[in-house]
This record gives structure tokens, C-alpha cells and sequence, in this order.
């Protein structure tokens, strides 16, 4: 079978690295913090529990959902990860015709091929700093039934702000289209919540917002996510579409614990803040453009084209953003990690790219 | 939102008991020795594994299902459960027109409905003791694209031996169906494996066998299953129909240790042999008529209609099969459990039936 690695987060595939080295992942957008240590703590506590089924209507964890994001649980659906989400979704409304800003998420385009789904891809500019403008406002015509939007936008980073969301709301409205906008990276975001569509989801009842637990309390091997629907009925037709159990025991009793965490969000952003900041410099010093990037990661160009592969050689996994529809060769996206280990990327891209880029500096 | 509660194991919906009365899950089709021990260190080790992504290719997983099913990983696909599998392979085959034998697992029937897919019933009859004959066979016609078997069957745990599998298996080529066999069950019937259709994979290439570690291992909380598929090119598809990560770092590294369990099936079944004749017996005694109940569970029709609601206010929660299509009020499934939980079982089903049939043999 022909791999299917086209996302960051591989750490699986086996690699040789020089003595001594150990590998550093870059490459997965998640929170350097870690998982909380409460969330392990349910993990281990909820072990006595897995030989029994979990609740299909995951009524403890909606319950919590409804209280932190304040959306009648009737509107919220858990799934196995954000992406198994996008899949039901699109199963569930099985659209003709799609629009998607490109350079984006994946597993959008992936799931709405997947259902025989036309996709028109809007590419975003470099020269606009990858922004999405007025003309993507208009691409939203007649005749397309589901807009994906990425806030802030996965592998940009690029954040728009309420005034441009709510105007894709009413523009989505209008043409009969369903909004999808993922909201998995906003919680990283200094002032992120000002942007969210959460409040406006009863102003556009079309509109359908998606989150993760995934990134933000790095659980990312414990897959769970959840939509937050503007109506009751879509809530309930995408519940219908697929299998009863999504969500695991331990999926369910480690979000639970993740929402009683209620200052992580904030210690999250207080701790990417300054490396965030830190890494900017380091790749702006080394003659990479970098745009975007208001969330846990850095997207950026550099001409040294062959830098993936070459910073792997140093232990370092990043992700290669040149399959990415309408990027190539040169554009990647780092994740912001803790301190020490940014320290270690900088100096892994000094060595790479820095003789090089004194060298041009003097001549 | 309506509840999606058809199936056994809802252990969660909260109930009134009488004071005491702890409750007790016949429902649910699981392994009364419960969850291995190495399953449960398994999950509790991982934790610190959990804040990254699971592999997308179950690289590991695969590859001891391979040594274990004698399939090679390049036919096998895992998922977040054997009822995910189901959903995926429908997606990926998006069949016209399907054919299922009734009473059986609801999934099947919910999947392809799901994806738009017209179901043809092929009732078996009680007189028949629900055993599927020719005329199931005969009804593989023509435009079935794809024939759904469970063996044993779930509810009736009627099993078929491997003639009657490979007169169906050699139908459905004939006929151009893809035949998927769920054999989920059948490690827990007695020379269950004669009847496994795994070795005739490469003869039929158009077959699928379906099997979970959600049953056997007790890990239904966890979400495991995987599909053995004839062909390479069918495994590929379903693979990219869904999310990479659908298996969890939990699920994945409990499931390579539930391999490691070698003997754990063959003394399930020692467990289960002799309980299964003592539950069969006192259904029988009490005026129950018992049918297949080759597997871990018991399926019976009982005249005194109420009775999930009697057994339930003596804590004992069983699956009423009331709403299995072809079947109807009386039609009761339930799990063979421990020695010490089958004789409350048989206890309470004395005080709710003992007295008045005994009062019918005297008069």
C-alpha cells in the first residue's frame, strides 16, 4: 500500500539519524506544553472503565461543552478528532460543489474529493501576504454549497478578524452555502476569541465551527474533537452519519479533564508568545520571509530549498508545506516548542543556511 | 437530539435501581474475563505517548495482525472499531444495492442507508431456527453489489460452517457482489476458526472479513477493528476514505498487546462453555425458546413480553431485540457473563417467570 504521510506528525517512519541524535518534531502543530497532566492522570484512571462501550451521545462531555463554549449541547457533535468531523459532515450533506482557500488543511480537500465533490480552490496570494481579500468574498457564488475556512489559517497562520468572518457569514448566507470554519488553532492566538464565530451561530444557523482538543491540550493520540452547528437538525444529521461510538472512554474522560483545566489556553499563549517571536527572528535573520503566523507555528519561504531534508540530517522534522495546493519547493511550517528545543532549531538552521548567509552578507 | 440508542452496552443512561441494586450489563456482547492485564498496562504506559499523532498506516498494528491472521498488512486496514470499518468500506464501494440477512447487527443496515444504498432483507425465519439457507443464497442475484454476513450471527449466534460460507463466497463472484463476512464473533464460538473464510481470501478476492478486538478483549471502549480484504486495491481505498488517524496511540498499543495474549481466546472459550450451558439451560427451564447461541451471548424469545423491564428493575440490563427488523416483542438477547453474575441472572429471571410457570406445570 502506497503511504499515506502527506501531514506533519510522522514520527513513525524510521530514520537514520547521526549518532547521538535524537529526533525533534517540528513538524505536528501542538501545544509545547504537553498534555496536562490532569488529562494523563484520566487517562490512567479511565482504564478500569474501556472494556465497557462509551456513550454515544457522549452526554458528559457535551454537557461540559455546552458550559465552556456556551452552545446548547443539542448543537455540539464529539468525533474521533476534528478530522473524523470534516468526514461526517461532508457525508452527511453530500455536496456538489465546494470552495476552499488554498493554501489550506488537507483533509477538507482529501474528504470533499473523497464524497465526489467539485472543488474550487481560491488560491490566497503571496504579495497579499497569503490574506484573503474581497475577491474570496465573491468566490462564495451561487452554486457552491459548502466553504471550509481555516481561523487562523493551517499552514499560514494568517488570523482574519470578526468584521471579515461575519461578512463570510452573511455572503455564505446569502448564497445558500454552509460555512465551515475551523477554529482549531484560535485558542493560541493572543485576543483569538475575539474572532471566534461561536457567538454569531444563531445569526447564521448555517454557519458550523470546528474544534479540537487535539492541538491545544496536545492530545493528539487520543483523537477527539467537536463541531458546534449554528442548527439543532445539522447537529443531529451529521451525529446520524457514522458509527455509534466514535469517541473512545479514554477520548471522552481526558476532554472532560482538559475543560477543567481553565487557565491552560492562556498559560498556553503566554508560553508561545515570546518563542514564537524568537523563532521569527531567527528565520528572518537567516533571509526567510515569513508571513502569517499568529498561532502556534511558522510558515515561511526560504530558497534554501532542500531545508527539510537538511534539517532532518540535524534531527529535525518539519513540515515540507511544497505539496500544499498553489505553494512548491521552500514553503514550510515549523511549530513553536519549548524554549530549549527552539534553541536547537536555531542553531541546526545557523548551521545550514547561517555560513551561507554571512557569506552573503560580506560579499 | 433524539437518542441514538439501538444498540446494547448503554450503561450510561442514568436509572432508577432499587436501593442496592447495583446493575448489571447483559447487553453487551463482551468478554466476561474481562479486559487482559496487558492490555490495561499497555494503556497506562502510553500515556506519555498520547500528545502525538497516532501512525496513519498502523505500521506496527498491521504487522501483528499479519503474523497473527496469516494476511499480509499490505490487506489490512485498522479502525477507530470494527462499526467505523463498515461505515468506511461503504463509502469507498458506495453501492447501489445491498443485501442483508435479518435479524442482524443494525450497522450494516444504518451504513447503507447512510450512503443512499437500497437494502434488500432476506428474512430468516424462526421455523428455520434462523438459520440462513439456498434461498439466501438464491437471493445474491444480479445487481447485489455488495452482501453483508455476520457468522455467528448477531443477535441469533447461529454459525455457519464453511460449506455454506464458500457456496455464498463463490455466489457473490459469481454474481459480482463484494461479500463482507463479520466475524467478530466467531473466536468466541467452539472450532469457531473451521468456519473462518481468512484462509480463502486469496480465492475469493472480492470477499472482506471483518474483525474487531472490541469483543474478545473486552477493549469496546477503546475503538478497534480492522478488515482482512481479498484484494490490495480494495484495502487501499478504504484506507483513504476517512481521516489518516483514525486509530488512537491507546487503541493501537492496547491492540498490539491484546496480540500478545495467546491464549486469551482459547480461555475465553473454556469460560464461556460451560455458562453458556447453564444460562441456555435455565432459559429453557423457565419456558424461554433458545436458538443458535453458538457465541458469547443467548438468544431467546420469551412469552412474557415485559421482560427487559422486569429483569431491569432487578438491576439486570439485557437487550431487548424488539426493534431487530423481523423480529418483535419477546426477542431477547443477552451476553454470557461471569459464573457469579449468570446465577443472578438466573435468580432474577426466577423471581420474574419461576413462579408462575411452575404454577402452570402443577395446574
Amino acid at each position: 500500500m502506497e503511504p499515506l504521510l502527506i501531514h506533519g506528525g510522522d514520527v513513525y517512519t524510521p530514520r537514520r539519524l547521526p549518532k547521538g541524535v535524537e529526533l525533534l518534531d517540528f513538524s505536528a502543530n501542538l501545544n509545547p506544553l504537553g498534555m496536562p497532566e490532569s488529562v494523563k492522570a484520566a487517562l490512567i484512571a479511565c482504564a478500569d472503565h474501556c472494556d465497557q462501550y462509551p456513550d454515544p451521545l457522549c452526554r458528559k462531555l457535551r454537557a461540559g461543552l455546552e458550559a465552556r463554549e456556551k452552545v446548547p449541547a443539542s448543537r455540539i457533535v464529539c468525533g474521533n478528532g476534528a478530522a473524523d468531523l470534516i468526514y461526517r459532515l461532508i457525508w452527511a450533506i453530500r455536496p456538489q460543489r465546494a470552495l476552499v482557500a488554498e493554501p489550506t488543511f488537507a483533509e477538507y480537500e482529501m474528504a470533499l474529493g473523497n464524497a465526489g465533490c467539485q472543488v474550487e480552490r481560491f488560491f490566497l496570494r503571496e504579495e497579499n501576504g497569503f490574506v484573503p481579500d474581497e475577491a474570496f468574498l465573491q468566490a462564495v457564488e451561487s452554486g457552491i454549497q459548502v466553504v471550509f475556512f481555516c481561523n487562523p489559517n493551517n499552514p499560514t497562520g494568517v488570523m482574519m478578524g470578526k468584521d471579515y468572518l461575519l461578512k463570510l457569514a452573511a455572503r455564505c448566507q446569502q448564497a445558500g452555502a454552509l460555512l465551515v470554519v475551523d477554529e482549531c488553532f484560535l485558542d493560541f492566538v493572543d485576543g483569538g476569541e475575539k474572532a471566534s464565530l461561536i457567538p454569531y451561530l444563531e445569526q447564521f444557523p448555517n454557519t458550523v465551527v470546528l474544534k479540537a482538543f487535539t492541538k491545544l491540550y496536545a492530545m493528539a493520540g487520543l483523537r477527539l474533537g467537536y463541531l458546534l452547528c449554528g442548527n439543532e437538525a445539522l447537529a443531529e444529521q451529521i451525529s446520524r452519519t457514522g458509527q455509534a461510538w466514535s469517541v473512545s472512554v479514554p477520548a471522552a474522560a481526558c476532554g472532560l479533564a482538559a475543560l477543567g483545566e481553565r487557565d491552560y489556553p492562556s498559560k498556553t499563549r503566554d508560553a508561545i508568545r515570546e518563542e514564537r517571536a524568537f523563532l521569527w527572528q531567527t528565520l528572518t535573520q537567516f533571509g526567510c520571509r515569513v508571513y502569517g503566523s499568529q498561532a502556534n507555528y511558522l510558515f515561511f519561504y526560504s530558497s534554501r530549498q532542500q531545508l527539510p531534508e537538511l534539517l532532518l540530517k540535524e534531527g529535525i522534522l518539519i513540515r515540507n508545506c511544497s505539496n500544499y495546493p498553489g505553494l512548491g519547493a521552500g514553503w514550510c511550517r515549523i511549530a513553536v516548542r519549548t524554549s530549549e528545543e527552539n534553541r536547537k532549531f536555531a542553531a541546526a538552521l545557523g548551521k545550514i543556511i547561517g555560513e551561507e548567509s554571512s557569506w552573503q552578507n560580506l560579499s
